[in-house]
């Protein structure tokens, strides 16, 4: 199960009811049991997929700590998706971090960390793994191209897959696979073995082969099945196409992308410059996409400043009721509109979680949950 | 006359209700008259003194506009006082800005600025004049050494001077004095030498040397005062040596200085760890200097983050009257802790700004004026 905490949703500026792009995906293991559950409700792994300016701030609002960031994933140099980086990493350093922490970027962020260290004399105490998606992408003799994997706990396993997208950068979207392994013990099975309900079948079920009291050599294999859980999500940088993820889209629970503005209006601001193309998608590129592909899920964010947050299809000042229209024309799977600090849990279904993220105020359900 | 409005007032890392540092400084001519009245109150010019992550977030919640920001001055080069400047020059290059925009900051930031510009593709429509703390300083056949004076408008002049500071990287603090001359009429000798009340009184007042009707040549110099109303105040970066300020306190009607913790605290920081010195000053040093300076101004800014905002001296969870009692043990002058978005108007006193520039809340007096 992934849970999924947006930070920021606005384009390009950050306005007074959206901060620039961040997302947070915590990954959740239902299994695990006794002291372990509790340990992994306080604990539980974290995925950062970008970092805007102020990342850190909205943090604070919500129960995610720095010391659980296992990786920070970003999907493109623009300011608007990687300045709070520093920040972020600093204040990780004063709370005492010193785990590693893995970087998945663009080459650039990684000078871009180097002249900040430099430059503002930080001292981290801990190390960054940094990976390159350039080199994760397109090194030769790699047979897993553009694949991280990261094993989170015995039983929980997140694999990495990464995608280019067209923007005016280079822009990446990431597709997030998490598996969880679940042991379950074949009882009938050790019933018709003659094998009745006793410790016995709790050491089996931890994987361990056991002789019993009257000498019977059990193996942990022939009694215990072994399934896998498995949760995806894609999460899209920048992008003007929406196509290039077709592939990626294979068994996705969940896709997330940006859609700053209508069709209109993106018609519009082209038609008017026609040297400056800002390649982004509209809501209903984005959603005949989806509907084309089948994806039973879909979060739109990534709004222009000039989207307000409120949703009422008759006014004229643009407001979310038009992005979700543009969406809704073309697409009829579940649709949301991200809001920074809404919640949403992805176990094959997608649930939006009741309450938000966000400490300081109230749950209101309307601006957030537009299906 | 000097508005000051705190941004950031934490130290370090942010809190839940402070952000890291920045301080905006209107500049403000009451003089200015008629149509240029009204537009001085729309767009008086104004400048910040550091710049932590988040600063243009805490903008949006103010009056403030990027489109106004005369000059961005830095004290030193840690994160938590210059990680917001890559966002807001973004901003206000996405706002259309295309002023020039002064910079006074230590050379590294400079460097910094270069590395954030070609790793993140960031076009600045707008030129910044930059000027290195170090030459401005340091250089030799400067006659004005560490001066920087800006014209603000016909009657304003705004003179900015650095002094040196100590503190584990090179760190300084600003003086700025704001300059408004204003011309009087005298009009008793007017009409002593028999020119009575009419058009030609205005244009003497304007500087213009005027012939009237019968032939009389009038001088402006002859019949116009000139009086200047000057307006000073310190504001100093992270510093564990007030008294490097002693020169720079002249005729200074407040001073802005950090107090990160109480003494005792810092006393007990320093026992710790004998080898790590923060470097930072308690609220009872600089309140000890304020009153050995006889200074009649004091604003204490830069809390760690261990300082609950409450005032509660019996309480012994670390909160604001124990910052407060640390100063006031010492310091007679009138005190002022600063919190996130308080205001302050300084014109020879001090006055707190009747409601506080968060456009969100408001105002809530007691846990911001604790004289």
């Amino acid at each position: 199960m992934l849970q999924l905490t947006f930070l920021g949703t606005s384009a390009g500026v950050p306005t007074k009811q959206r901060n620039v792009t961040a997302l947070a995906i915590e990954c959740l293991n239902p299994y695990l049991s006794g002291s372990n559950q509790q340990q992994s409700k306080k604990s539980r792994p974290w995925l950062l997929i970008d970092c805007g300016e102020g990342t850190q701030q909205q943090l604070l609002h919500t129960k995610l700590s720095l010391h659980q960031l296992t990786a920070i994933c970003i999907t493109h140099v623009h300011g608007d998706h990687c300045y709070g980086l520093p920040g972020l990493l600093a204040s990780a350093a004063m709370s005492g971090r010193t785990a590693p922490l893995i970087l998945i970027a663009p080459k650039a962020i990684s000078k871009l960390l180097d002249a900040v260290i430099l430059a503002t004399e930080l001292h981290l105490p801990f190390a960054i793994d940094f990976m390159a998606i350039e080199d994760l992408l397109y090194q030769p003799n790699n047979e897993n191209k553009g694949q991280v994997s990261i094993s989170l706990d015995k039983q929980q396993q997140l694999a990495i897959d990464i995608h280019p997208l067209s923007h005016r950068v280079p822009s990446y979207g990431f597709g997030i696979t998490q598996t969880i392994s679940r042991r379950t013990l074949n009882t009938d099975k050790l019933l018709a073995a003659g094998i009745p309900a006793s410790k016995v079948w709790g050491r089996l079920q931890q994987g361990e082969d056991v002789i019993t009291e009257d000498g019977k050599q059990l193996r942990a294999a022939d009694y215990v099945d072994n399934d896998e859980q498995r949760t995806r999500v894609v999460v899209a940088g920048d992008n003007d196409m929406p196509s290039l993820l077709a592939s990626a889209l294979q068994d996705t629970d969940l896709l997330v992308h940006e859609a700053t503005y209508t069709n209109e209006v993106l018609t519009k601001i082209q038609a008017k410059n026609p040297d400056f193309d800002p390649m982004h998608s509209s809501a209903q590129r984005v959603g005949k996409f989806a509907q084309d592909m089948s994806l039973p899920n879909l979060i739109l964010t990534h709004f222009s400043a000039r989207y307000q947050r409120f949703d009422n299809p008759d006014s004229t000042t643009p407001n979310m009721a038009h992005i979700r229209l543009d969406a809704k024309s073309v697409y009829h799977g579940n649709l949301w509109l991200a809001a920074d600090f809404a919640q949403y849990r992805v176990d094959g279904a997608v649930e939006v979680v009741e309450g938000q993220a966000d400490s300081r105020v109230q749950y209101v359900g309307s601006a957030r949950d537009s299906k």
